[in-house]
């Protein structure tokens, strides 16, 4: 009784701070057209549930290609729901006998949670160029520090599937072959700059798609 | 052959910068004897490649409890490796008819991988209290933002197990019932500051083992 | 003389490069028509000295309702100036019997100033539910940590006054049970999560105004 | 009776995640007997809730000086339990005639409270070298951009207080006069970047302290 | 001859995951034309390596005035492509008996290189008021944190050239001599929180172009 | 004679406020005996101007080995003033024919001003795979976000000479050849990794001091 009785007077304070405070920012879905800024997209206006969750990982990637893997990213341009929350999202399967070639992502550190399979992985410090190894089994998990080389494969008989989230809404992927084989960049240029020789440099741009 | 004889001289290139960046810090392993730092744990000394895997999300936690779930933290005090990287993870494993309890992160947004089962789960914005809610499947994944109140509960007719990665290598768990009822804050403070009644209070404290 | 010799010669230095400087970000004053970015709002073109400054908390807010209290902003939303400063403020006043119930503030810490009267303040760690609370008379301050749940109320007998800054432009307020009550969450889903029994919750929706 | 059956399972739950994330930061009370970091003070073992208040601004400063003005800080230094939380606080008293003379944060945005009294504020903009400044009263708040020049004096005829926030836990104070004066940087020197004569240079070291 | 028959299946690997990632945000050029926000400018849609590079530094300021030296800047506002990057540079030149008089960067630490000539430099740290000063070489390297007053003077009998790097893209520089007398801040005002006397306070700005 | 008389009352304000600000943190000046944290080194307790300049750069680096280039760094560990303001850098000294290979900086863009001779640059996307190359005179600067593969060489007749600055205090160096051939990975899975054949990846090896 008393409660019904003080309800209007609630209300309006219900109402009053929180029309006030209308621009409370909780998340800041991305609004892809939009240009991005350093520190993400612009917030789209309407946001629902639905921004917040993604089915994209549920199904498995098409390993047959070159490299019988498969990565299927979750990163802000496909998940808008993450922008400026510094986390993200991808989804890694891999056939007998493939690999996710020696690569990194420039913003970001990478979990990877082992669901099906066999994996081995491993990164390589900077510093002394040492490489840490691991093979993983389903429920281990590695941390690959945010911009170092690494690499995974599957290291069994039977396909392998891998989680992985990223501390960052858009971590980039760099690889390092299609970086230096998929491109227009000159073989002499690679040549050079990797000391590997012409014979190497031209086959790998011809299995790549890269030119020059 | 002119290899063989420019190998002393790069080496010796190797020798003198390598050395010389021998402190270069590509990674951070916590060294938990140490005080914590508003950025994170001083970095251990000697470090292997087992530092950066972990074994522990591997096996279920029990769910033989009042909320039939089970919250097991790969965080840096349990994974040491994540200290500085910006990420963490968990495992939850929930029985039927149980509940992760309504909870926030104080300092990472959450981004959830389901695996098995159905889950229920939902936050709710700060500045208009508006609920955002989704049943999630296998492969399914959802994002909650820093700091918003959240909840996850299994809401099919199986184990429901997810895995769970953080924004920051040191979320933090407040779950609310806890903060409130298992701890000795007088049950008139809590009355105060939550509307609840005395009874309610009390029955409350007694079950989550508070006192006062 | 020298000097007005020298004259010209100084104000074309003046006048290149300072037009050539005229895009130095010493602030960033919201333009609040504009979306919102991950680090708050575009800039403002046309500012001047009033933006700076705001006289929102001159005013004592309404205490007459249900909490007896009353909480005014001076976020980015409601003071543009504070935009990517690091920075924001609130004026809380509490009339006898009166609270701030249970809440969070999602993405900064808060340190109140107490000016008139007795608060009674408390907030409660995360990792062991250690509640730390303190009496606070005129001249005391009290630092509360990002996203830990904490209260105020009135412990005196006069009417209690503070201001309140945080570490950040828009720092959010989640009010427990206006996120648990005031909206159309089902009445199942918040007793799951809360342990609450059903008439509790359904009572508390009715004075808070939410449905279901 | 369900509740007191379940009491042991649940109070299992309870000690073996919370033991395990006893690591859990909340907050870091800066231990000053350590040396600082980039980040912050290491965290102190042991924390109670008079670490998280300060009665230190509760008393006017002396203003009996040549600047009939008193800075009184809670910066980490002061107040320990700011470390890591983005922000802290200070008082300032200014009496009848009084001035804060022109200043930087280095390390903080600056909002000022007026409390009692009335004050001439400004800063100085560095792209356009423009002034912005304002009178305040009591109530009024005012933002002054991190590391940009700005002052306080006291406009009215009574004595003036403030209460300030930073936004950061450590915002530094330099006071150029000070910098200039309270020291042994010689004269040459400082007339040599500041275009002052050596009688105004060689006064002031006197007035305030300084040599050569 | 296997690779040939690869080809197809891997650009539609390449194809696939490369343009589902075409948002992936390696760099952010500014877009000079939109808003600045609190971390930066919007993206330039369409980049060249033009953007990268910059060659408004090959170039001698002209130091035909007053202060015998020019700043030569490459902030966000001349070179767009260190936008978002934490990074930008400048020129110096100072002529025999040229100083860069007594001044600040807000927003970022500065790195001098000295490459000709000899330069004395110096800052003042806040707490202490403590000169930290050096004599510069060529090939010498000097580091002014963030924030603190700071001056650099050709020291020598020939000109001076200093490239100097800053740990941000839109560092800011504000002169105190140009923040004091080069507008039209009230000369009572400048003396009160200067100190200095209305002669002094009027003959500067006479000299910078200020007024009032 | 008014400013004599007010001379001791000053002092008394001098002296209280900054002794009790004696815990400003203006800078932190490594020291290199502690541990590292994430956020750089605990601070030095005594320092000196000598800390904040250094002259290991003033020397060319000694370019007679295979790469004919030496990368001579300034980062925290060779230049401990640098520690937690954002900023290092280091001499890049290439003789004709020379080249700084393929290589990251994990944790800061680069800014490079061209002193000597003709440097051939180039970074690669990561995205798109795109090269951006220039072709850098003296005075010209080029920028490389943080985490792309890059390169650098003489592109000329005659010594080239670059300062190079890095928005961070330890930006990493990890050359994409060391991290592949100067180590104890084992050769098949270089060659797993990067689709290199087995001969070339051992004689890269065998060039580059590694085994396996």
């Amino acid at each position: 009784m008393a409660n019904a009785m003080l309800l209007p007077v609630l209300l309006s304070f219900l109402i009053l701070p929180f029309s006030a405070m209308a621009l409370t920012q909780d998340f800041c879905v991305a609004d892809l057209s939009c240009s991005d800024t350093p520190a993400g997209y612009p917030c789209k206006a309407s946001v629902t549930a639905g921004d917040f969750a993604y089915h994209g990982l549920a199904t498995a990637g098409n390993t047959t290609n070159l490299i019988k893997a498969a990565v299927t990213p979750a990163f802000v341009g496909q998940f808008p729901g993450v922008n400026g929350l510094g986390i993200s999202a991808a989804r890694l399967d891999i056939a007998v006998g493939g690999v996710v070639p020696l690569h990194t992502h420039p913003a970001a550190s990478e979990l990877l949670f082992v669901t099906e399979g066999t994996i081995l992985a491993g990164f390589i410090s900077s510093g002394a160029n040492t490489p840490y190894t691991k093979t993983l089994y389903p429920g281990d998990i590695m941390v690959f520090p945010q911009g170092l080389l690494h690499y995974q494969y599957n290291g069994g008989s039977t396909p392998a599937v891998a989680l992985v989230a990223f501390g960052g809404p858009n971590p980039g992927l760099q690889i390092t072959d299609f970086a230096l084989f998929a491109n227009n960049l000159p073989s002499p240029v690679v040549e050079k700059v990797t000391f590997l020789d012409d014979a190497t440099v031209k086959k790998l741009k011809s299995v790549l798609g890269g030119s020059g």
